[in-house]
């Protein structure tokens, strides 16, 4: 079988660090819906985000944007740190695993192999479009697939409590920088945006003071066009201001809604 | 002489994760000051944040704690984990290193030890009121001090860095989480908290509209003494309802000012 860099790690200890690791949660929303990609190990019944070791010549940004470029072929991704995970009780069965591992890839694995040792987990999120995506499953899993935020499968370790926190720190974040860009169209309508924030806030923003805070301070911008939408129903059109919205990503400001 | 903590490590490699180890940056104020807790290693002129390696038993947050206890003796600082800094440049020179530590211990340290390696370095805020803390400086090194925030000496690696983005986390929390009550007397007056509130964020704010918000989410109560500082001059005194506090730190919210 050709061996593929999940595989490689087994071989290769003194590529990568040890004790510490990073997992993404990658976040995508679609037309109301906001989702996470899991992933689901062969043989096991419980899922885990996408995650991956860290190469000694990588810093942590680079070995999170690799690894998540090897599940959704994305390599531009707005990603976020947002809180690294640790303690002894997260380790998992050697025994089971290196059996496991063995038998799926061939490779010869032993159950006191540093990647079953405590492991750190500096952990990442991203939001994307998640109609944009080709999900790649990895090697030693079953499946790697989208969940609704709210309706998550059982999952291994603390990765249930890594997807809550990572959309606690997504909704904190949208309150001082702007989002947006990559999940709408080029030019969108009011409640095209409206929507977007009311599904990662889930909960309803008031209209009017929602759109006058949007345009206040310059990040969004009204079009003369309209867009038709059906029989005397044609809303105005907007966009970005690209240089207000990328100076915002980098300053940080107070959008509260 | 006596083997220390940090004299262990050098002995005990199985005690102790590889590759990630926690940076604690302590705040302190005291009447309109904001200042960070720095640590100068012997015959180095550049300074670092206070931090640490985490054994094996315990978890991230707990080596946190520990490592903090061991150079300001308090036990229960409030203590926010803000981001990880990871990059192959992160590697001090293990030459100087292992023999400037052979000499200061005593111990004989190999150039090429684990704790020379690249590490990943899970760091930590805390705020505290410095005038209550007595520093006990570590066995390597020269000097452990407060510098003002604005005023800091030249650092090692990216600790700079590290100051500065704990600095932006903590005006980012602050505009969700109350702060304040380890901070300030039992019972204060507007301008004492205003004023805590303005060095942090080093902006001023506006004085009515302060007043109006810290009020209207009931986390602090005006009591009826009255605080006598002089002639003619003797404001009404505020204190903290520690019920709506707590649950303030639980859920966060928006306090933004």
């Amino acid at each position: 079988m050709n061996k593929t860099t999940e595989a490689n790690i087994f071989d290769n200890e003194h590529d990568y660090l040890h004790n510490v690791a990073v997992d993404n949660v990658i976040f995508g929303y679609h037309d109301k819906e906001l989702k996470v990609l899991l992933q689901q190990p062969f043989s096991v019944h419980k899922w885990t985000v996408t995650g991956g070791y860290i190469k000694k010549t990588e810093s942590i940004e680079q070995a999170a944007r690799r690894v998540a470029f090897d599940r959704t072929g994305l390599k531009n991704l707005y990603f976020e740190q947002f809180r690294a995970f640790g303690n002894p009780q997260r380790v998992i069965d050697s025994g089971f695993s290196a059996k496991h591992i063995s038998e799926i890839s061939g490779i010869n694995v032993s159950p006191d192999h540093w990647v079953f040792d405590y492991f750190v987990s500096v952990a990442f999120y991203t939001l994307t479009e998640f109609s944009k995506v080709s999900v790649k499953k990895g090697q030693l899993e079953a499946d790697c697939k989208w969940w609704p935020v709210n309706e998550l499968p059982q999952m291994m370790f603390d990765h249930k409590l890594i997807v809550k926190e990572a959309l606690k720190a997504l909704r904190i974040h949208i309150a001082h920088y702007p989002i947006g860009y990559e999940l709408l169209p080029e030019k969108f309508t009011l409640p095209e945006i409206h929507a977007l924030y009311e599904t990662i806030l889930e909960k309803s923003l008031d209209d009017r003071n929602f759109t006058r805070k949007l345009i206040a301070n310059g990040i969004v911008v009204k079009l003369k066009e309209t867009k038709n939408i059906g029989a005397h129903r044609s809303p105005y059109l907007y966009k970005f201001d690209l240089e207000k919205y990328n100076e915002g990503l980098k300053d940080g400001d107070v959008l509260v809604f």
